[in-house]
């Protein structure tokens, strides 16, 4: 089981409309990533704070998605890049940071 | 609903020891944890590279537990604080990056 994580970076100055990115964005991202049988499970999180009282997070946001294997993912991706790719201007000017990530431990069990 | 990220920043020249960690740190870790009632999830995961081929990710490992609320995280971690603390060095010696989330969207829905 692998999991994709996109993080948005944490800047004062940057711009993340999250109305748009969970009433729009996400909800149009996870119909058509999670219409693949390889999708598993999706969690999008907004960055509260850091573990100082008051400190900013590292990250604003985050999409993480669970998937049966990188190639699912980008076999459920692929067919949708131009048109989520295109859509991220509408709620951010952060450069995201995305990488895979394969679980080790999940407790439940990774669905 | 709130996850709770602890990342590993990749570093070429530091130290982590994936079986110390998913055998013994974790293990013991996700025990005490999860004794608490507000414990619902936690995902322990290795670092495989960015979306470029043969790029490194941006974190070597994460581990992210999933609460109630931030209350009920501090109230199960705070009593095994020191002794978990002392045990990173037995795997690691990364500095932690560590922030508290709202989880926004979950489906399946967050337990």
């Amino acid at each position: 089981m692998i999991k994709v994580s996109i993080l948005y970076p944490h800047s004062a100055s940057a711009r993340f409309d999250f109305d748009y990115y969970t009433q729009r964005h996400m909800p149009r991202s996870i119909k058509l990533l999670s219409a693949h049988p390889g999708f598993r499970a999706v969690s999008v999180e907004r960055g509260l704070g850091g573990t100082e009282p008051g400190s900013a997070p590292t990250y604003t946001a985050a999409c993480f998605y669970t998937f049966e294997t990188i190639e699912s993912f980008i076999a459920a991706f692929m067919p949708h890049a131009a048109e989520l790719q295109a859509d991220i201007a509408n709620y951010t000017d952060i450069a995201a940071q995305i990488q895979f990530n394969e679980i080790l431990i999940a407790a439940p069990a990774a669905v």
